[in-house]
């Protein structure tokens, strides 16, 4: 299909409005890259963008839109396996392929054979059975998944039903399925992909039942992929997203396995059924390993949301709808940009300074967990609590601002918000798991809540409190874990406009926030209050921590510049808007602090929040270009950073195989002859019937 | 693909749960049936329900889910040939054919044929034109689709770009597409199916642009399909959903069409070019289909949000998780329902309470609207105004309420909700476009609000103001259009129990909330405040204004049971969950009311909230049930009439072509050669290629 010679271009071009965008910049888009986004990910991105760049017809994915679900698990397999022979290559590293992956939004098969399989190997395997299973892993001889949720069992790892029964006569286990309750389910590379699978099951040995422990189960030959005797193993359908995984289902009659096939770390079983745990390992460096799941999905939620923004920032300065609404006249008259207008601003900019937040609490938290583990391997667990305490609340809270963040980022692009040449879509339903799995947020509040109230428990007990983070603003704030409503609070008195303009007050509002929350919930439950009637509260009290916390981080991270820097303006400016916007999302909160907000201050909270939106409308599509993601990743019409929109996007319509002259043609006239004419040409039919 | 015969029964089973649940209704669920559901809804589907059960080899949706893109549209087309064909045999009506597309929420090309093209035929056609046009339209005979939108301009009307000019010369019309941005683009059914279009085109005669009319231009022939000259016609590509509709996009290169085919209600054109409109056409009309198109939306809604709850409530009420958490003890040991955790209840019932009102607001609103046309047809448009600025107030609200409402849904049923055989994915994408079409939910709020702000202006001038339910309020709780902020309320010093209690004064709290809201920001705007700063302010007043109207429809349509009526109970308490979750979804606004809420009324909103929910957690079943949806209509493994959840979604993934046995092994032994052994046996590979 051609377009129509007569077209003539479109005026103003939406590519010289985002250059003109640019121009706008007050700081270097560069620097700000630098400071921003962590090294190891700029450069891997740079590096991965250069070799996909010299293999398209592997690795492009303009056309996954057009796909078939076993077509992009088919494409997600040429994409793993060609990855995997650079890697044989010496070319990139398998932290390099965990990059790309990323970037393409592709997540094969192979990907939790390295992320899942391996290091669960390496973490509870004897040396031993390091050579036996981990080798191989390594080697990709055999292929790998981690099997524990079952279709009946969640959250719940101790309700698991598949039991692993030592039998002393073979000395062997007997893994087995009781019930369709016990079948396992979400398994990601398991519908089709693995080799072998870890299966959480209950340990029974003589008759007694020792708890959900890992063991490794054969399910399909190295050979040639068929299915071992025993074993009822498939894929379990199509999802929301993430349909390039095969993520499966497993059920085992009675498998026999050898001894030697439980992981063996944290609990040994020997020839005749002694069980012994070694004395030397502590469960608490588990934590460890939880915490560090967690960095990284608050790390990829940072890069995910940018995704979005950068793409809605960028439609929103070049898409122009009505003139003279905004209050700014429309350069060279004719529509406004949609980015003028405040609706469009409170929807896209409170979510640009979450995401700069974001990406300062990754590199932050970071930073602290590895301090942590450098505690750790020097034999002082203290800190790990807090730290997991804390990685919970950021996981819930960073994967919920950025699942609804895509989501307003899409609506913000209007109707072409819901093509999936976007980029917005398909990449959301992706995402979209990120909320449930690592611990559902609803959950995982809980976590966050419990340490929280134990820490005031301790402070109102006097008893000794670790120094964290999180206790240094419970006793900043409160009395001996108690509200001491009489009490000035170091806000008292201020103007908006002064806590707008000094980071640490702002962190005070938010301390003080958080901390009387928990006082207060802490309050109710010693009254009787059940663990059930709080969890509404729980939830409250675990944003309330993290949105301190992302703001404690934001600001240390902004403290690594130097004085003078010329990043630390439109920083500042951000820090503000997120503070301004956190208050405003929560006033109801702010009326119900011991020291109240009155309503005078909340109207100017929200009129300091509009004007300091309409001060960074300008430095919107910098901050957004300063994420530095790659055309390739943002695989979108509406965000290509050279701003030719529309042209790209009918052009993208074009290559659809229902437009393609080589392909749409017959499908056309096979729909013509099949439904159009039946329903066209109904009495000629009946004609021709009767004649 | 088998199961192992080894399995046993699942103890509890999960019928067996929600038989249980069933046995707690405290109403009779046929009953409430007939009274939420309309009429023509309920006897409709009942039909259409009969009719395709008998035809599954056409009407079965369940091998949906495994459908790519062209294999939907193609579904899609086979049932609206059959389903053309019943009415062509005088089995169904057209309105019959809308009822199963919903049912089966298959939006296929002939929909809008019905739903669009010929609609406006009939509303902007002579008797000739209609002769000419609408007459084979109704026949089937030509494939109409209406195309406005441009691929740079949605909302706004006036600034289309596609040209449409007389040309005296030969008598005709040449409709021209200037630029891209001018591609007529979205068009429903234009992609594949389409012979015609009512194209919206600036209207030029004589040099004069008379601003944007329809012309109908024939695109493709009627009796081969084929594109016909000057025509560039095509499919607009994937998106997140509704991908069974062949969404369009059109570029003309000056084709011409006789003068017969400008749409001539409003406007007529003579030989020659002269331009005269009718006087007798009262374009205030035009605001009445506007309204019918949005109590449709409401409608629609309601029903659609019905899917998502029904599903939920019905798992929540299965799915066990954890035990001794809840309140109370699981029934029979084990895990809990996840329906006895607060925060599930939470997330769930106030949703229940929405959708109840929502129904009963839709079968209100419609019975409004019928008056106001009777009114109209009388000659008086006065009440038209108001129907218009709450039409666009509920379609907002509604719209947004639904697709929040089936996400939370999909998020309260933890993983198992992200698997498309939940029936709440591609459901929820496909009911994604109501937030943005008629009226984009952010750009509609401002009707609502133009119209409360002139309200109030109308009031502080003392100037006549129509008697409708929006004035009512605005007077009851203003003093001449002004707030009063000494003056008593009528909720002054009631207790929440009371207010939870007393339907009137629900509306009191809600009505003074909105009608002081739209007082202070008319007062801000008197003030200077621009309409663009307003924005964020309007979308508040949008939706406080729809949360009173909603409130009032629901009481109006309780109303209509008669005295002692035995659904009255539940009724009531769902009216008093509605409005405590609205006060505690807006804790911010009770505090900032010219007489506020204290700290502890709203503690005691959150406490009457809780309870209400544990008071009505043995209901939620039955109250869902009341909906009457088709398991053939909810088309999920979790949502499933007979409660057998994991037996079917686990059955659902063995018919996956990828587990079939007559498809899956040829796709999985492809996929071995291509990518697996090559990975697996890298060395041998190697080794070989040294031999």
């Amino acid at each position: 299909m051609q377009l129509p010679k007569s077209l003539v271009p479109m005026e103003p071009s939406t590519a010289d409005g985002l250059a003109a965008e640019r121009a706008k910049a007050s700081f270097s888009v560069a620097a700000m890259n630098e400071f921003i986004v962590d090294e190891a990910t700029r450069k891997g991105e740079a590096k991965m963008e250069r070799i996909m760049a010299a293999e398209p017809e592997i690795f492009s994915v303009r056309t996954k839109y057009f796909m078939s679900r076993h077509e992009k698990m088919e494409h997600a397999l040429k994409i793993g396996r060609r990855l995997i022979e650079l890697l044989r290559e010496g070319r990139i590293t398998s932290d390099e392929i965990t990059i790309a992956d990323s970037m393409l939004d592709i997540n094969g098969p192979f990907g939790l054979h390295r992320a899942m399989f391996i290091p669960t190997l390496e973490n509870l395997t004897t040396d031993e059975q390091k050579r036996l299973f981990l080798e191989p892993a390594r080697r990709y001889e055999i292929l790998g998944c981690y099997a524990q949720t079952e279709i009946g069992h969640g959250s719940n790892v101790q309700g698991l039903e598949t039991t692993c029964t030592y039998v002393p006569e073979t000395d062997e286990f007997e893994v087995h399925t009781p019930s369709i309750r016990a079948c396992k389910w979400w398994v990601g590379s398991l519908g089709v992909t693995a080799t072998h699978a870890i299966v959480m099951a209950q340990l029974v040995v003589g008759g007694k039942r020792l708890g959900p422990n890992p063991v490794l189960v054969p399910v399909r030959s190295t050979a040639d992929h068929s299915v071992l005797p025993g074993v009822t193993v498939g894929d379990i359908g199509p999802k929301f997203g993430f349909n390039t995984m095969d993520n499966g289902f497993l059920m085992l009659d009675r498998v026999r396995v050898p001894r030697i096939n439980l992981m063996q770390r944290y609990i040994t079983v020997e020839r005749g059924g002694r069980v012994s745990r070694p004395p030397s390992v502590d469960p608490k460096v588990a934590y460890g390993t939880m915490v560090f799941v967690r960095t990284q999905i608050v790390q990829r939620t940072s890069q995910m949301l940018a995704r979005a923004t950068t793409v809605a920032v960028r439609y929103a300065s070049v898409r122009r709808q009505f003139a003279g609404m905004a209050d700014r006249a429309a350069a060279g008259g004719g529509e406004s940009p949609v980015l003028d207008y405040a609706m469009v601003q409170y929807r896209l900019l409170p979510l640009v300074a979450r995401n700069y937040a974001m990406y300062a609490t990754s590199q932050a938290f970071t930073r602290h967990y590895e301090q942590s583990m450098a505690e750790l391997a020097r034999g002082n667990f203290a800190p790990l609590k807090e730290l997991h305490a804390t990685a919970c609340g950021l996981k819930r809270w960073t994967s919920d601002v950025m699942i609804r963040g895509i989501d307003t980022c899409r609506h913000a692009c209007g109707g072409h918000g819901f093509s999936q040449f976007s980029g917005l879509n398909e990449f959301y339903a992706n995402q979209y798991p990120n909320i449930i799995w690592e611990g559902d947020n609803y959950v995982l509040s809980q976590q966050t809540a419990r340490f929280l109230l134990a820490q005031v428990r301790a402070l109102r007990a006097g008893a000794e409190v670790e120094d964290t983070q999180t206790t240094q603003y419970l006793r900043r704030h409160l009395d001996a874990g108690r509200v001491a409503p009489a009490a000035p609070t170091r806000f008292a008195g201020r103007s908006v406009r002064e806590l707008a303009a000094d980071p640490q007050l702002q962190l005070d509002v938010l301390g003080y926030r958080a901390a009387t929350q928990a006082a207060a919930l802490a309050d109710r439950m010693e009254a009787g209050q059940s663990w059930n009637r709080s969890l509404v509260a729980m939830q409250r009290l675990s944003d309330a921590h993290a949105e301190y916390i992302v703001a404690s981080y934001f600001r240390q991270h902004v403290q690594t510049l130097p004085p003078g820097s010329p990043l630390l303006p439109v920083l500042s400016q951000l820090a503000a808007l997120l503070f301004l916007h956190t208050l405003e999302q929560n006033a109801g909160d702010l009326f119900r602090l011991p020291a109240p907000f009155s309503a005078a201050q909340v109207a100017d909270v929200e009129d300091a929040l509009a004007r300091l939106m309409a001060e960074l409308r300008d430095q919107a599509v910098s901050l957004v270009d300063a994420f530095g993601l790659h055309d390739m990743t943002l695989n979108s019409a509406l965000g290509r950073s050279d701003g030719r929109v529309y042209e790209d996007y009918l052009q993208w319509a074009l290559e659809d195989p229902l437009n393609r002259d080589d392909s749409g043609p017959a499908i056309r006239a096979a729909w013509f002859e099949r439904y159009y004419r039946p329903v066209l040409h109904a009495a000629d039919a009946k004609k021709q019937a009767r004649l």
